[in-house]
């Protein structure tokens, strides 16, 4: 049988990321792609290109194809706002303070716990949008606003009703070791017992998550409860991330390590024995510019270390009421070079093969490649690293997920 | 003749941002507004409505509305990209490198004066959409990548031809003071002469621009070229403004106050006897965050002293291909909130009231208030503060330009 497309795209620049084309952003200059059942069947120089039929011939008028983007990190299921929290913090008032007259997280989790599921999907739909308009095809989300085993259940069933109901790739993690939940109060470990016991059960019994997430941090938990947490999760056959050394370095990402994480995330206080651990397991390095932006921390994570072990570096959003209440990853990504010192390619890689590489996705997503899903996006730009740079122009041209055109949703 | 309005709203609660109504956000709870002939003929709690018939009733459906949103700085009409240079500058290159492999300012103006005006009017359109989604209902635009009669001219048809052809009040500034052109190196004085001259006289008769703007810094324009600039606006009848203390304090602040300037912008190196100046001139401060946060300034404009002398803070992008490549008011007014301190009240007030006194227009924007034009917008949020504290949602419900719904461009 004679092969046939699906769709052909012609006068296209790609901007690959694929790391074995030795050009910035594995750049084919004057080049072609093609669908076959939602997968990427050729793609190559149009003067390589061999004559196959297609059903649909797309002249991409000269733009630049990219990989879908990619969101590897975002708390974006919730109830509530904290804008007036953030009025005190304006007025000088101390994390403690804030959280004495009900904010921080507690007040998320009191809002999201007073949820129900209907209510959820309908607040987390307009951010998922956002998202999706700038290029979005596949997302992480996170529970870990309920704490306690009915919400944190719901938080993920509205995470993979989105996932159903969306032109988007939803990969959820269970985040119950987010906070100490305030019924808990000065019983940590049997928190942690209620976490690895009977909640992951039920996560895992509904096969509600796809990996399993933990803030270890003097204002989170132990290392040795996220030891505990990674074990429960082993054995229900669950990869692991950590939110790691945003405030302070606890050595998370050595038991990340250890344990062959998918990624660690935040990272401001990552040292070089901890990249270098990184280093040796594969674990990627997700950096959270957002969140360093709103809480105006001045400690960068440290980038040239990261950059010099060769630890792949994922870029995302961390979309969430408390910390990084922006929802849109490309302005985490103008922030990743702005403030972050990445480079433009650093930066679109961070968005597409390295945060799919930290969704255990990087078989399927994050490059212009032949066998992977015809996740994609076309840009009318001269240059793919203005997606870096300028923000709040440039919206995707085209959005295909897994070959279908859906950029007039 | 009996009264009879256009269009009532009714359900809604009123951010008026009028200063006379004591409350924060100048709210009314449970409000009404009423429009007639593209003006606000009535606004006021819902139980103080006279009974006078609409046309057409609208239920807000318990939402926001608040002021149209006034962006009163931005360089929105140009042309080329600078990502080469911010490339470079990630790399360590210094200002004076850029500018000799060509980046900068001039990279610029050579791709400004080689486009069309049609060139320009494509180009700058979905930038000034950009604007437009988030709710801004007028915006000032400067010329000032022509650095010469024929492309300045150009530069401001193109803007009145956006104030035109989109439902947006478009400011004019008229800004060849901005850098020195190449064919003048050496020569400021007599390019300061060419600017107070032809080009001036060429602006005026053609009624081009509504205001005149300067760069009053070492790398710009001397206090003493900029007050022959001035000097000139004056005789032409036009209002001025000045980019000034962004990078040092060379007093341009005072020069603006003695000659009642509209605004003066950007001011991270203001000083207390300039901050009077302006108090006692009635000159609105412009604060550019976003321009702040591209830079990576680490120093605030005195804040707590324009507060304390009570200057009024208007608040803009700046949007501009070099110094602050965001186009969205959106993305600023949160930055003047995280990075700059203020309430979310300043913030709101900066981008309606106190931006309409900027560009002039303070007796007809700005504020809810009868006798105002009807510029418009419903919000479904709790808090007018969401609007400033969340970034990416919160997209305007209904935008009404001079009592019209254009929601729907
Ligand atoms: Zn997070
Ligand atoms: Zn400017």
């Amino acid at each position: 049988m004679t092969p046939h497309w699906d769709t052909l795209w012609t006068n296209v620049r790609l901007a690959t990321m694929d790391p074995e084309i030795k050009l910035p952003f594995g750049t084919i200059e004057r080049g072609a792609l093609a669908i076959k059942g939602g997968c990427i069947a050729w793609v190559g120089p149009a003067d390589d290109l061999p004559s196959v039929p297609a059903t649909e011939v797309r002249d991409g008028g000269g733009g630049w194809l990219t990989p879908g983007l990619i969101d590897c990190h975002t708390h974006l299921v919730f109830a509530g706002n904290r804008c007036h929290e953030f009025e005190l913090r304006q007025q000088g008032a101390s994390y403690q303070q804030i959280a004495e007259q009900g904010g921080g997280i507690r007040a998320t989790v009191e809002a999201t716990r007073a949820s129900s599921e209907e209510q959820l999907f309908q607040l987390a739909q307009p951010r998922l949008q956002a998202f999706l308009d700038e290029g979005v095809t596949s997302i992480e989300i996170k529970s870990g606003y309920g704490l306690e085993v009915d919400t944190e259940l719901r938080m993920l069933q509205v995470a993979r009703r989105l996932g159903r109901e969306f032109p988007v790739t939803v990969h959820t993690s269970f985040l119950a070791a987010h906070a100490l939940p305030p019924e808990f109060q000065g019983r940590a470990d049997d928190y942690i017992g209620r976490v690895c016991g009977e909640m992951m059960d039920a996560v895992s019994a509904q096969e509600l998550a796809d990996s399993v997430d933990m803030f270890c941090e003097q204002i989170g938990f132990s290392l040795a409860q996220c030891e505990r947490v990674i074990q429960s999760a082993s054995r229900h056959g669950l990869p692991v991330r950590i939110h790691a050394e945003q405030l302070s370095n606890l050595r998370a990402s050595h038991l990340a390590a250890s344990h062959s994480a998918l990624s660690v995330d935040h990272l401001e206080h990552l040292d070089e024995s901890g990249v270098m651990a990184l280093a040796r397991a594969g674990t990627v390095a997700t950096l959270l510019p957002g969140a360093f932006y709103f809480l105006r921390e001045t400690r960068l994570p440290p980038i040239e270390q990261l950059r010099r072990h060769g630890v792949a570096m994922a870029v995302a959003s961390d979309f969430n009421p408390g910390s990084s209440p922006q929802a849109s990853l490309r302005l985490s990504m103008q922030m990743a070079a702005n403030l972050f010192g990445l480079s433009a390619e650093e930066v679109l890689a961070g968005v597409t093969r390295h945060a799919a590489r930290a969704l255990g996705m990087a078989s399927e997503r994050g490059q212009l490649r032949e066998g992977l899903l015809a996740d994609l996006l076309l840009w009318q730009i001269d240059h793919p690293a203005e997606l870096v740079w300028q923000f709040g122009v440039n919206r995707p041209h085209c959005i295909m997920k897994e070959g279908q055109d859906v950029s007039e949703r």
